[in-house]
């Protein structure tokens, strides 16, 4: 390994001549002297450079922003140098050639490039320590997912993206010739999830999903990061929400613990998730709206963005939390495997997870005999021969079960305020976008 | 969730009532007892009906196996159940309707059936306890993989899976539609892991890599589980090494500490993974073989399975070690971006580590200078224009880096003595399999 102290860890090193490594962040030119900053992946360090060459070693003043650059010298303490340390009487190795500059400043606090410049130069522009911070949250949250579900004795999986049929829908389904015969990339791991409650009852897995999403929106992909999560031997979908409080919690957690620089650069504190999140029934948020928000979405199927909205207003004001379970959406706004609530025929034991008034994680429980797919395919008017191996499951015995899926891109959206899900998506596919 | 005990943790209820859930394991009919083999994810528990049918609740002895039940009853010692308890006067409740029987009885300890019974009834077959081991390890080796990574300053990231062009080569890759445009799925995440060490300097990566493998052999997988790591700031492949070396003892230990009952029910021990890996030159192991083994593989750009598998038994051999590192692979087999070794002509920076006389993994160093990248294409003929993206990454400095990737698949078969990769994946993709 090339012999280095981290930026971060300088400070321990007062007193000593230590070398460093990263990439030339910014050189600032002053009369009597040269800031170089340093950037590696603890955060930022500074060498000062004096005219006089034999003071400074070889010419490095002349080298591009981005450049690799290994330094060696003495750790000085410098009250105005960031971390309170400076490299003094550095010699500057370039461990790469001189670097093309960026398509902006990466050493400008903000950012002030457009969606498409950041994107189509992602490998570049990645490197600002406000646009990678998303990703640092990101995976802190990813690990916090794990880190839930693992305590809760769940076993993680890796199911096929490769499938022979449309698992949700035939619609927005990404076809590809698969050895000379069709087959499509997985939507969701939904089918291979429930099959496998079968096997280790609690499983979760994270891995890509695919949409040939016609939409060109802030909040649509073609592929994303999904957070899967499925249980088995549950009463009804009130156990999966109880799995889920704990899951994002430990997402929260995460991000707190293993992401803390990131968050300060974007000057954000995790969500504070409630011991028991507030739950609303649908049925029961549409009177409340209807009552109180001035409008009656009474008879409407679904929640409509300013429903929720609303409702995430109330759960603030209400209840102090900034998330809302609301239970029971109508059947028929719900994939034919959902459960129905048998006290309150037409409604689901199915849950959305609202976050700041959006909508952040869908889940419920799902049918787990075999009789009742067979009605509820025979209800939608759907041949249950398409779902043959599906079905298959069922009829081996499967306890009752339920889960949920987290979109990482929204959740970090979310998080950090994004309005843009490709801010926080390290290299994007769209409609339009397929690189870099 | 419905009240239970876990059938591992009832030895701490002896002289309690409780409830237990599980999938009817076994049921074994004795002339004056009934014997209940429940099954749930911490492993059997016993219950013990007689055939009096006040003392045994509603007829239970009729359920055929694999029915889903809940079942209580007073935990009381007895010298011959599993765990040394059993549930005595059970009141036993389906939970769904009764099962049609698995393919072969998942109770019998050995699995005889054969690996396309085993694979087209996979949702039920993957429940017999032997065969769900191997997944029970491939998640823990997961787990210690992330866990090593993470200790080490890496980054977890999420690379898109639909790509613009292939990678690697163009053979084998799968082609699908894009929004009516050609986009291909990643042979794996290469690029990308690289772009990012300019980004984060260390990255991993868990996920799905495809392969339209023509190949119908029992390593060859059309998408598989890729565990890939990528460093920046290394002095050569060497450093690259130290990790992996670091990577496989995480492993390995992951499957220890988490995988104890799977490798009990298969009766295997994890493997010893040496404070330092021997390792020896490709060209010195042509030696060695040449001088000992009775034939003469020199002249060979590559290692035969004969030769790996002699190395395997000399390096146990001569350093007590079921791993070795062959290093220096000649450039000619290596992809374009392998950094050559700048002291011997023709050959790279480049390695594989054998476990017990099979490769495991590959990696090395790679170009980071974006002339080095040219020069390299220009001698394999190939048009750098058909790299553009990939090659605008080394225009705005990147350090020295490498990585390496390992098949979990492999590592799983490998670990488990698995004969065919298909064991040990959940729902296999090969050149005839699609489903389930």
């Amino acid at each position: 390994m090339i012999s280095r102290v981290l930026a971060a860890d300088l400070p321990a090193h007062v007193g000593e001549q230590v070398g460093i490594a990263g990439w030339l962040h910014r050189r600032r030119e002053l009369k009597s002297v040269t800031f170089l900053i340093i950037r590696d992946r603890s955060g930022l360090a500074q060498a000062v450079l004096y005219p006089h060459p034999s003071r400074s070693g070889p010419p490095a003043a002349g080298l591009p922003e981005e450049t690799v650059v290994a330094v060696t010298g003495a750790v000085t303490a410098s009250a105005q140098a960031p971390g309170g340390v400076e490299l003094t009487q550095p010699r500057v190795t370039a461990l790469s050639g001189p670097a093309e500059p960026p398509p902006f400043d990466l050493y400008r606090p903000a950012v002030t490039a457009g969606l498409p410049t950041i994107l189509d130069h992602a490998p570049a522009t990645l490197r600002h320590p406000v646009l990678r911070s998303g990703f640092e949250i990101a995976a802190a949250s990813v690990a916090g997912f794990r880190a839930a579900l693992d305590g809760l004795g769940f076993t993680e999986v890796h199911t096929p993206k490769i499938v022979e049929s449309a698992t949700e829908s035939g619609a927005n389904v990404f076809g590809l010739d698969y050895f000379g015969r069709p087959a499509y990339l997985a939507q969701s791991p939904q089918f291979y999830k429930q099959a496998l409650v079968g096997v280790f009852e609690r499983v979760f897995e994270v891995g890509p999903a695919f949409r040939a999403e016609p939409h060109d929106t802030a909040r649509h992909l073609a592929e994303y990061t999904s957070l899967d999560a499925e249980l088995g031997f549950i009463a009804d979908h009130h156990d999966v929400m109880a799995v889920l409080r704990d899951t994002v919690a430990g997402m929260a957690a995460g991000v707190a613990e293993r992401a803390a620089p990131a968050l300060d650069r974007l000057e954000l504190s995790p969500p504070a998730v409630p011991e028991q999140i507030p739950r609303i029934h649908f049925a029961d948020a549409q009177e409340l709206i209807a009552a109180r928000a001035g409008w009656d979405p009474r008879g409407e199927p679904d929640l409509a963005p300013a429903d929720e909205r609303w409702l995430g207003d109330w759960a603030r004001r209400e209840h102090g939390s900034e998330f809302l379970f609301v239970t029971g959406y109508p059947m028929v706004k719900r994939p034919f495997y959902t459960h129905p609530d048998p006290g309150r025929p037409g409604y689901s034991n199915s849950f959305d997870l609202l976050f700041r008034g959006l909508e952040l994680v869908t889940g419920g429980q799902r049918l787990h005999r075999h009789g009742d797919y067979l009605a509820a395919l025979a209800a939608r008017g759907e041949d249950p021969r398409a779902y043959a191996g599906y079905l298959q499951v069922f009829r081996h015995g499967m306890p009752p079960h339920g889960g949920f899926a987290i979109g990482l891109e929204r959740w970090t959206a979310r998080l950090t305020g994004a309005d843009n899900v490709r801010q926080v998506t390290l290299f994007p596919r769209d409609r339009h976008r397929l690189s870099p």
